[in-house]
C-alpha cells in the first residue's frame, strides 16, 4: 500500500495511492497517518481491507490537489549523519565508527511538492535526498533480527540543510536541520512489500534540471535494521518516527565551489519505488 | 497560576496547584496543557476565570497521586548547552560566543518524581538542574523585544545526561540526551506573574542529601528573551515547546573524579518558585 496525506495545511487529511496511480481520499477510514495509527499493527490490514471495498467508491483527488506530508508529524525526526562515504568523503570527514545522529525540529515537516522557505539571513541553503523510514510498533533495545518487524514502510525525504548554521554557528548540527520547510516527506509511504528490496533503490536529485545527486541505497555505511537497532539503545522510538538515513555525494557543500540554493531554484528528488518530490525555492518573508 | 498534570502514564490529566498548596484535579475546564491549550492565549485567562468558580469543588488530589510532567508532550524539547560559565569551565570548554542548540526526544518526558531510569550500558548517567521555558504564542523571527510575549510560564527540569553516549559515541550530543526518563518537568508550569523575577531565582540540587549543585538564573550567560528570540532564527517554537536554558557548575561530570548516578541512588532538585523534584534511580530492566 502506498499511503498519503493531502489538502492545505490548516486540514490535512488521509488517502491512498493505488497501483494504477490514481489518488483517493481515504477519510473514509477514520484515521490520520498518525502514532495511534501506527501504533496498532492491524490497523495496515484494517486499511487494506477497507481499500478493498472502498477503493472504486472514494473520492478521487485531482492533480491539483496538494499533497501533505505522508505522515502526520510525529514525536521525532531522527536523522543519519555521513552514512554514504562518498559523502563522508566529499565533506572532508571520516566515515563513522557508529551512527552520528540529530535531529530535525518536527515543524520541519512539510508536503513533498511545498515551497523550500530560505531562511532569513540564509546563505548555505543546500540539499539531501535521503530514504526515510517511518517507524511501527514501539522500539526500545530491539535487535537488529527484531529490527524491521518495528518499521512500518518507507518514504522519500529531502533533509534540507543551511550549512552556515549548521557548522559555522557554534556547537550541534540541529541549527541548521530545523527551518520550517526543511523536511518535505512523501509522495507517500510505501509499505515494506512495495518494495522488491530496499536495500537496493536509485535515488537521485536535481537542482534546475541538472543531477547533482546519484546513488543508491545499497551503498548505506549502517543499513536500516542496524539503525532501527541502535537508535532503540540510546532513546524510545514511537510509532509513526522517522528516522532518516542519510544522502549520498553531490550536496551543494561536496561541489568546489560550493553550490547553493536562491530563490527560484527547483529541486526535483526520487527514489525508486518511493515516487518523486519537487520543491521551489522562496525567500522567507 | 501553577499549571500541574497527574495520574497514571496511560491516563494523565490536568490540575492546577492553589495558592495554599492543594492540589486540584481540572479535567473539568475540558482541556489538557497542551499544544492546543497554550496556542490560544486567552486560555489562561480562562482557566483563571474557572479556577475562580471551581477550586472549591474540584476534586482534590492526594499525596498520593502520581505527577505527571506539567506539560503535555510537546513538538520539542530544545537544549541550551553551556549557558553558565561555571558550567562551561567545569567541562573545560569555553563560554559559547552564541547559544548552543540541542534537542532531547520528547519521549523522554515524565513526570518530575518518577524513577530516573539508568539506560542499559550506562556508565555515566548525570544531573542537571535546568529552568525550563514553556512557549505559548508560536514563535518565529520574534526580537528580544517581543520574546517574553511568546512564553507561557516556567518549570524545574532535570536534562539528564549520559556523557559516554553524549560524548564518546561519535556525532553530536543528542544521543546521550534522549533516554527515557531523562526528562522530568515539573512539578507545576507556573505563570509569569508567579515569579518576582526570573532572573534571579536560585536554582540547587542534590544526591543521597549532599548538595551538588547551587546556581542562580542571575548567571545564564544568554537570558530568556536573547534564548527565544535567537532559537527563533532558526526554528518555528509551537505552543507547549519546551526550552531548557542550561546548567549551572556541579555535574557529575565536573567533579574530580567524575561522579555518576547508580540504581538506588536519590536526586532531589528545586528552583526558587517552582517547587522540587525528586527522581530514584533504577536500572533499566
Amino acid at each position: 500500500m502506498k499511503l498519503l496525506r493531502h489538502g492545505p495545511a490548516t486540514d490535512e487529511k488521509p488517502g491512498l495511492q493505488l497501483p494504477d496511480g490514481t489518488r483517493i481520499d481515504a477519510s473514509g477510514f477514520g484515521q490520520d497517518w498518525n502514532e495511534a495509527f501506527f501504533a496498532d499493527p492491524q490497523n495496515l490490514d484494517r486499511l487494506r481491507e477497507w481499500a478493498d471495498a472502498n477503493a472504486g467508491s472514494a473520492p478521487v483527488l485531482g492533480d491539483d490537489v496538494r499533497l501533505a506530508s505522508c505522515v502526520a508529524r510525529p514525536s521525532k525526526i531522527v536523522c543519519i549523519g555521513l552514512n554514504f562515504s562518498d559523502h563522508a568523503a566529499e565533506t572532508g570527514q571520516d566515515a563513522p565508527e557508529e551512527p552520528i545522529i540529530f535531529f530535525k525540529a518536527t515543524s520541519a515537516l512539510c508536503g513533498p511538492n511545498d515551497n523550500l522557505i530560505i531562511p532569513r539571513k540564509s546563505r548555505e541553503t543546500d540539499w539531501e535526498v535521503e530514504l526515510a523510514v517511518v517507524i511501527g510498533k514501539r522500539a526500545s533495545y530491539v535487535s537488529e533480527d527484531d529490527a524491521l518487524d518495528h518499521v512500518a514502510g518507507y518514504a522519500l525525504h529531502n533533509d534540507y540543510s543551511e550549512r552556515e548554521f549548521q557548522i559555522k554557528r557554534g556547537g550541534q548540527w540541529v541549527k541548521g536541520k530545523s527551518c520550517d520547510s526543511f523536511a518535505p516527506i512523501g509522495p507517500f509511504l510505501a509499505t515494506p512489500d512495495e518494495l522488491e528490496n530496499v536495500n537496493n533503490l536509485k535515488m537521485w536529485l536535481t537542482v534546475n534540471g541538472e543531477q547533482k545527486q546519484d546513488g543508491n541505497t545499497c551503498n548505506l555505511i549502517f543499513n536500516i535494521p542496524q539503525l532501527v537497532s541502535y537508535l532503540s539503545q540510546f532513546m524510545t522510538l514511537l510509532p509513526g518516527d522517522v528516522i532518516s538515513t542519510g544522502t549520498p555525494a553531490g550536496v551543494g557543500l561536496g561541489f568546489d565551489p560550493p553550490q547553493f540554493l536562491k530563490a527560484g531554484d527547483v529541486v526535483e528528488l526520487g527514489i525508486d519505488g518511493l515516487g518523486q518530490s519537487r520543491q521551489v525555492a522562496v525567500d522567507a518573508s
